[in-house]
């Protein structure tokens, strides 16, 4: 089981005989190390100096692995960075100004005095704040900690570094400006008020990481609260590009998702959301697995159908699993035919290939399905069109838009592919347009 | 009286006789317009083509001096642009990725899985936050827009346009990144509450045009609650700018600050820490002028001297105000070889020339006295230390570091000078090291 939570780059200078890279390499690989980029830095006629990017589970299995290679006959270990911390000094966003200020004449523009025409022209009329302030591309990114990745309850100022990578994820996917927004409580009525109240100064409100069940009534409470979209990103955004991969699946393997059984493992926040959209894509009710009574009293109010888990197994033709429970699904309980996403992060329910040996038709986890695909787009095109919410309608014509977006036999596109994003906030927007939801009738439009 | 509210840019194409431009500028002059840059953008044999920035008090005023300017013989206006409004398209500020997120291997380390060791060692650590997020770079710059400019109570939308000209001026003069917070509250609680529960995102709060006297118990509340910077601009940037205008002037005129009198005309936000400041400074009571009873208790409490208006004027070496009220200060109550600063913003309390032909020694109004001179040192000076808080030997070091800047002859630094700032954030910084308010005893250094 990969978890891959630790990664090294090593610089080492390897002697120029024949064989001695593909000795380092098998080297990492007996210690269980996974080896990402080999960068070639320097070649002379005696020896070549490669960084070699190394991912192991744990610092005791790193530092296993970077003594295997420097016992390596003719490598030599030159340095070994800590490439994520050095990136994260000092953060990795910052407020920028969009214009140069490097004359009284600019600041007479752009502050006092020039200012106070564009403030009580939208003193007079608040819907210029869209054409004249950043507001409308400003999305907080809101998170009290207590759900951050698959490490848990680690504390929201621990969770900023995710932040700050999703700012970084809207910015360069779609241009818009993720604000950070970290809160010192767990108390869903405070969480409410306290966005409300800071609401005025986004275009859009993003809830990451916040742990179920208080995610639902904070979403639910906000969305009726505010006119902006609010998105809990782990519930929507996973259904979406969850929605997306199946849709890829049936149609690779022929399978009508009408027809078929659908069981989704697990219904916290992900699994409770990626079990509603696909029976809003279905029209048909989904098996949900969980331990606690709350959650499946909660699906089978949305219209799912609890089972155990061995029932589930037993009869769903589709099994998407997000317990955060690593190697939860045996081997033995797979059947036949089955289709499989086992989908929690770090380590997954089942891994792919154990899932596949055991006759499933399809396997795949966390890894393959990634959340970046999803927000970008959806908050783009909410408010491009200024939608006063995001509808259920918008989030399929998402999942339907990354589905197209997909190549041929793959499950998903690139991530980083702006074009896919692009799509989404597209349909994303046509869709609200087409329901009323939108307060501009601009269809989108993004640049390159 | 000047208020310079509207700012156009008209191209103008004269004809290459000597006298047109001359006649052009006096038309100007002569509707009251002030002239601000003068472009050539062409020029032919026939023709002069140039962009002049031209101000007036309103629209009508406007009109009639463009009217003046296409009546001038010679003359023909070619286009009239509004480069302020052009300027605040889609706002002025965006958060950027400090790194670009082109490949899937920087995606790896900025975000998932890489992020997650980050996260794990802030959890462990919470002090290398400081060192691995954003944190301490962050400065909320937080309104409800009760207070904007000279504008008062437009609500926080409208005044989102000078927040982010506070934000561009942050990472333009000390490289800080200013996040504009709009609160949807004008009551103390809610506005604490909301600031206390967001407090953990940022590296220090910068509370601004935030009506008195809420302003006051909403400062002093978060103060007491939170353990980083909390500064309410137009109370102690105002207070350190004048402060240190002050310092200058009784050196070039030879005055001692400690044996003179000095008044303070209105004593809402600003005037109630001018006189706190001065006060501080010189260890005398200032004299306190205000209609307000509860702002003159506020002040006596603080060790002023409640005054009438003219006790004052006839008391005071030197005067300062701060009322709002435009022309409030007759010529006629001005003494001999007073000092006045009539620092009301658009129009002053008494315009600095009828201030001089009346006797005044010396005289300034609020344009010269600017703002952006000490918040964004001060603030770069107190999070660089990781200060506690601002004290008031902090403010008045900052005070002292701008009036130590100052060139030879002048009243103030150029604003847009890094220098100044640079020097401000070290000495606020020292400040807070021989204090015991730092939990960093690094000197702080500022890259030019």
């Amino acid at each position: 089981m990969k978890k891959d939570k630790i990664m090294r780059t090593v610089r080492c200078r390897n002697d120029q005989n024949r064989g001695t890279l593909g000795r380092l390499v098998t080297a990492i690989a007996e210690r269980d190390g996974d080896i990402g980029e080999i960068h070639v830095i320097q070649e002379t006629h005696r020896a070549v100096i490669r960084d070699i990017t190394v991912y192991a589970d744990d610092l005791a299995q790193m530092e296993q692995i970077i003594a295997a290679m420097a016992a390596n006959p003719g490598t030599q270990i030159i340095a070994i960075r800590d490439e994520v911390l050095e990136l994260h000094q000092k953060g990795k966003i910052a407020i920028r100004s969009r214009y140069t200020i490097d004359s009284l004449a600019i600041l007479r523009r752009v502050y006092t005095p020039g200012v106070a025409e564009v403030c009580l022209k939208i003193a007079e009329d608040p819907t210029l704040a869209r054409q004249y302030t950043a507001i409308s591309h400003l999305i907080a990114i809101v998170t009290d900690g207590t759900a951050v990745l698959g490490l848990g309850d680690i504390g929201p100022v621990a969770g900023m570094p995710v932040m700050e990578g999703k700012a970084m994820l809207m910015e360069t996917l779609v241009g818009l400006s993720g604000v950070p927004v970290l809160l010192d409580s767990k108390d869903v009525v405070t969480i409410v008020e306290t966005v409300a109240t800071i609401a005025p100064t986004f275009g859009a409100i993003q809830l990451e990481d916040i742990a179920a069940p208080r995610c639902f009534e904070i979403e639910e409470r906000l969305i009726e609260r505010l006119d902006i979209p609010v998105m809990h990103d782990d519930q929507h955004g996973t259904a979406v590009v969850t929605t997306a991969a199946l849709t890829n699946i049936a149609r690779q393997l022929e399978l009508d998702l009408g027809k078929v059984r659908i069981g989704q493992i697990g219904l916290g926040a992900a699994g409770n959301a990626v079990g509603r959209m696909l029976m809003e894509l279905t029209g048909n009710p989904v098996l949900g697995a969980d331990l606690s009574e709350g959650a499946l009293e909660r699906f089978r109010g949305a219209g799912g159908q609890p089972a155990s888990l061995l029932e589930l197994m037993a009869q769903a033709d589709i099994v998407i699993a997000t317990t955060g429970a690593p190697g939860l699904i045996k081997p033995e309980w797979v059947r036949p035919g089955q289709v499989i996403l086992a989908l929690s992060n770090p380590v997954p329910e089942i891994e792919p290939d154990l899932a596949l040996e055991a006759g499933a038709a399809f396997a795949a986890d966390g890894k393959s399905v990634n959340n970046v695909l999803g927000f970008p787009g959806i908050l783009r095109g909410a408010v491009d069109c200024d939608a006063r919410r995001i509808s259920r309608e918008m989030y399929l014509a998402a999942a339907q838009a990354i589905a197209e977006a997909t190549p041929e036999g793959e499950l998903l596109p690139n991530p980083l592919d702006k074009a896919v994003h692009r799509s989404v906030a597209r349909q994303v927007a046509r869709k609200a347009i087409q329901q009323g939801l939108a307060r501009s009738d601009l269809v989108p439009y993004l640049e390159d």
